[in-house]
């Protein structure tokens, strides 16, 4: 036995294995990798993968500040306040939104102060306006307690200065980049963005922008796969339409292990075309194929293998088998070697929805579902999509999928299905 | 009484209006509004909205084709065929990748045929390798029928020529992409991106690259919004800081008004503020305001309103309740200026999880609550993110957030509850 999994039965038949092995399989051989680093500013970070620890270079907020429009006062002089029995306290100064308060509130005295005023030395507390009344131009009446702190945001309670802001392995948010921007933060280390390295291959192959030629079809893979590599935050290097020879297919892949991440290859559903992609693989060393087949429907002819340490994916000729395949083992590749180390993208969101008809689904094999959700009467319906699994306009007429897994024979008209929705 | 509702009591105090409230009178008055368009090519396309239906213009597939390695007969040759009793058929020719095969199957005869080969004339059917037994080289026995038309993808199954393959105001997917490169299509007309103006303003405020200065804070709302307009699919135009004196804030929100598709202003929390930015796009023409204020936590004091036909939203100052109200009111109004009018966007992912612990909410009020999602046996538990308000950190440390609607005064630990994810 080599490092992959024996898949071919004793007539040399292939062997299919779950989805989820094979997944595991892949992914278990990709743990520890980390990409190169580049420093990128604030404006060119978002979705980007933090490479180091970010601490705080500073106190967030970097001094106290009031959360209310109102008054600074001591919280001493507010403690028994009521309607009946108001405190009264002299107004003595004025925050000015940006500027540090001269002077101090001494018991018996406030300040006014806007929301996002710094908090004058000597107050501990700010009384909203709600709570006071006017007794004339210098004085006030507060009718209401308010504790140490009311109010106020301390210095560093946002974040400590020192403190960790953002760990490393982490994906930037717009809120991340906020907290980074308040901190004074401008450029940010973090992993490059992987490059995935795509080939299309088969004799009958044209580009989608030739002309046709009688027997010819047009590459849709290529242009899937970009959109779905860009999706990922992976960049494309599209190594166009290679002939399916020894000669040229294997130079072509040879050289996108080299350049690239990642490799995809496309094309090869027929039996010729799928040996000749196990033979590029093999040919670049140990480990070698670690998948030749998955019990999936659509997406089974899938070929899964590593060249050194670069995946190299044969996806199925048929664009939707080849778009399932992504889905199911290619982005999650790439979120592995992307460098995020984090929980915060660990949940899939998922639909509830009606399915709305009988579906049949053979045991021993996962079965993924297109569907069109749709609202009616209050209700999230799940319309399975007819049509050929090889018929692209069944993917466009599709805003999710839902599994049935192995264990099943298939899901009655009424059964709540969980539904990933396509973006 | 103007366009806009009364939202202030007999003493003059806003009365907040629901969030659902405030939602529809914006979004009412945004309904028949079409960007400009743009011709773009197919890999510049992904997520941008068609600008008008596109019709096929040839067939996909332009030919019949076969599913499966196997052979092409006549499939009334293989009516009636068992393993007992099988159909002896002729193989008398072979089919190549991406030639149109020369000849034709007659009774009797078949032709060998790839995954993707285009079936020959005479042939109605495709019957698998896996259900014929070799005889000889030119010889097969077939053990199973096969109907007419079997494993065979006909001319124009997927999208006829002439058809329509996808229609106006939709967001292109990536297989929307594939079906496009499918038929041929190298271009496509898109509504343009909308262009969003951003000005912060606060005496208090300092771009976030700039050195402290007491008394100062940096600028975060501006490098959130920047980032989340963009994951919405618009251009930001950022004016910068503006004084928030009459004279510089009302010249900025008139040039802004010109020059984007609409504008966010934010920094104007403080009661100052706010009314000058109610001001703002009171004095530039009706329909004006027409929200001020909200019945929601964090995020009460959004400022919507119209100047003509500009959306003009004035943010809270604080980062969290700017990017709640963005959340909540922005968003909507860019989806539906957008020129979207299909359907595949209107289901909101969510994850259903546990809540961890009790949570208070006032009647009246609809609570937004940031929770961090983590699995902790298997199950999707939602913990409450405690802190401040106004402390982006918050936000950070969220992965997702559920709503405390207005009927209710809160929820018990162990409820059920929906959480949408921050992406």
């Amino acid at each position: 036995m080599t490092a992959s999994e024996s898949t071919r039965d004793m007539l040399g038949r292939d062997r299919l294995i779950p989805v989820a092995r094979a997944r595991s399989l892949l992914l278990s051989k990709l743990q520890d990798r980390k990409p190169e680093t580049e420093k990128l500013s604030l404006a060119e970070a978002l979705d980007r993968i933090t490479a180091a620890d970010i601490n705080a270079p500073e106190d967030l907020p970097p001094c106290d500040r009031s959360t209310m429009d109102g008054f600074a006062v001591a919280a001493a002089d507010t403690f028994g306040a009521t309607q009946s029995m108001p405190a009264y306290v002299s107004i003595t100064g004025d925050v000015l939104m940006g500027i540090i308060p001269a002077g101090a509130v001494t018991r018996g005295t406030c300040y006014r102060i806007p929301t996002g005023g710094v908090v004058p030395q000597g107050s501990d507390a700010v009384v909203m306006f709600e709570h006071t009344v006017p007794v004339d131009e210098k004085m006030i009446e507060i009718v209401k307690p308010a504790g140490s702190g009311s109010n106020i945001i301390r210095k560093g309670e946002d974040i400590a200065r020192g403190s960790l802001a953002l760990p490393s392995g982490w994906r930037l948010r717009p809120s991340d980049l906020g907290l980074l921007a308040g901190l004074g933060i401008t450029e940010v280390d973090v992993f490059r963005q992987l490059s995935v390295g795509i080939i299309s291959t088969g004799d009958e192959i044209i580009d989608h922008a030739q002309p046709l030629v009688p027997g010819k079809i047009r590459n849709i893979n290529a242009v899937t796969a970009r959109a779905l590599i860009s999706r990922c935050g992976a960049k494309v290097h599209d190594y166009g339409i290679v002939k399916d020879t020894e000669a040229s297919f294997f130079k072509a892949v040879e050289q996108a292990v080299a350049e690239n991440d990642m490799v995809l290859f496309s094309g090869g559903s027929s039996v010729g075309v799928r040996d000749l992609g196990e033979q590029a693989i093999e040919r670049l060393g140990p480990p070698g194929i670690l998948v030749h087949g998955v019990s999936l429907k659509p997406g089974k002819p899938v070929i899964i293998g590593l060249a050194g340490s670069t995946p190299v994916f044969g996806l199925p000729g048929h664009p939707v088998s080849a778009m399932v395949c992504f889905d199911l083992f290619v982005k999650p590749a790439i979120h592995s070697l992307s460098g995020i180390t984090h929980k915060t993208d660990t949940f899939e969101p998922v639909i509830s929805a009606r399915l709305m008809r009988n579906i049949n689904s053979a045991a021993g094999r996962l079965d993924l579902v297109r569907v069109q959700l749709v609202r009616e009467n209050g209700e999230r319906c799940a319309y399975p999509v007819l049509g050929r699994s090889g018929a692209i306009s069944t993917m466009t007429r599709a805003n999710g999928y839902f599994l049935i897994d192995e264990n099943s024979q298939g899901l009655l008209s009424g059964s709540t299905v969980e539904v990933y929705p396509y973006s």
